[in-house]
């Protein structure tokens, strides 16, 4: 990954990112629920990425990176790791551009979620479960083929991709006092906050993270990336530490951490089921936990909740 | 029941449903799977009438039936015996207008389902869960209140009610080649097929089955209704045998039904799950299986289908 692409994007590039991804990416709907909001004592916005493309918010920050390459380096391809959304979005992405795409994926990834890879076009490279071997094998396919690393979070491009979610959402709800988003390696949270606070400095920003992988948290509250955590939450696409940058955002743009139970996080997951009736992921649902955890610090305000992704194991939902 | 809600609507009334229930009833919106398309051949349109208040398309009839009635009948209440979504959308649709709403319910059935409809506001009375116990006891709360009764698909007005789901989806979606709904009672079958062909006569239009409760697709076969079949299938919303004026709509409008196992819908309702993100029940399902049961007569063609309704026991899945 080259220097420049680690360096946090501007208000000016999240909107030219907007720009570039505008013919490939779904423009996603904002959801309402009376009951929510009864119970909530809100008023709830949820901006609905599980239905963006790909079925997650990632294919904004993935669909950037790809269309920022010049045609040199996009005819090299590109490459991650990730057996997630990132790797998927990732997939989706180089195809809108007719480029390779390969996705270093750990050993013992489901299955269900490689398929989709690869029936995405995406070469995939299995290595060990750790993260030197995902590195290792990342390297080596970028040496092989030249291909051009993107990063999950810390990628530059990928940070003002993910940034697009508040710009959209404030161009559809533009009066919100408050803006929550679930916080893993930081890629969407700091793109949201970089954008809303650019639009509109006096919006609360919020961040929801598991109590089992509270790297954010804890490092917000030391004031330094903390990176001991070592994850164990239901929560499986908020597993990823904070990325430094990431972090440096959320700092600069008085991210509030609030850190949710798995437990409040699934019973907020069934919530946005019955009541939105929408099929989201169990990360997703963080922020609904955070915003019932914690009804003072939303109470009477409008809220701009990201829903970020959808992609569920029907056979193996976490209350069954 | 008076005799004239007996009759079927026309056109005429079914636009003038619409006009009542408009400040009531939700616009719902229609989705698309790039995904589903696919895999069909054809190209569908969902109107998701699980996103309706209450959760399904029986509030668009209820409420008709609701704003229907003069001051006077309005006053003394409506009574309907449903412990399904019609007994809440009942509920539901009293309560906007601020009128007693009383719901007949067979022992046994579902806590949730009784809740909410309790919730709504609605006086729940229980009876024994035979059909001749649920009718006498309608009968006597009938009696004792002067309660208006609300069939959940035999009422004229009900049926110029669900009607408007044509009506709507027409005017999102005009150039649609085919229509398809899930068959019970009949309800929306025959509103919709009378609001389609009214606008557009030229419409293909099917109606979608359980095998275990195939009673429509008996009477369509044999020129006449068929009353012996004992529902056994899981869609729960589709086990009422399909009512003789609304029978004599499916005719008039040569409405196709198609028969589907629960094994198809069932695994229609995973699709509809995890392609378009919808928490949608298992008697919405019915009309994707149909689909996929029989390309032949989709392909190719813009294929408007009518999700029913999304409410769901997450911990009671069909395929868990």
């Amino acid at each position: 990954m080259s220097q420049l692409n680690e360096v946090l994007p501007d208000l000016s590039q999240i909107r030219a990112a907007a720009t570039r991804i505008a013919p490939h990416a779904r423009v996603t709907p904002v959801m309402c629920s009376p009951a929510l909001d009864a119970l909530s004592g809100a008023k709830l916005y949820f901006k609905c990425e599980h239905l963006q493309r790909g079925g997650a918010f990632k294919f904004r920050g993935a669909c950037n990176a790809v269309w920022s390459l010049d045609e040199a380096r996009a005819a090299r391809g590109v490459v991650t790791h990730s057996s997630g959304n990132h790797g998927n979005a990732l997939a989706l992405a180089a195809a809108t551009r007719g480029i390779a795409a390969h996705v270093v994926v750990p050993e013992g990834a489901v299955r269900a979620k490689l398929a989709a890879i690869e029936r995405a076009g995406a070469t995939l490279h299995r290595c060990a479960p750790t993260q030197a071997a995902r590195e290792a094998m990342c390297e080596e396919v970028r040496r092989a083929t030249g291909a051009e690393l993107v990063h999950p979070y810390a990628d530059r491009r990928v940070i003002a991709g993910q940034g697009t979610v508040a710009l959209e959402l404030l161009q559809q709800i533009p009066e919100l006092d408050a803006l929550i988003t679930p916080v893993g390696g930081g890629g969407l949270a700091s793109g949201v906050a970089i954008a809303a606070h650019g639009i509109d400095p006096a919006l609360a920003l919020f961040g929801a993270e598991p109590l089992g992988a509270d790297d954010a948290a804890q490092s917000m509250a030391h004031g330094e990336r903390v990176t001991t955590v070592v994850p164990d939450t239901v929560c499986d696409g908020l597993r990823a530490l904070i990325g430094e940058r990431n972090l440096d955002a959320l700092r600069t743009h008085h991210v509030e951490i609030i850190t949710v139970s798995d437990a409040e996080t699934i019973a907020a997951m069934q919530l946005l089921w019955s009541e939105l009736k929408q099929v989201v992921e169990v990360s997703s649902a963080t922020v609904l936990a955070a915003i019932l955890q914690q009804p003072a610090r939303f109470a009477g305000r409008r809220v701009g909740v990201v829903i970020t992704g959808g992609n569920v194991d029907l056979q193996a939902l976490p209350w069954s």
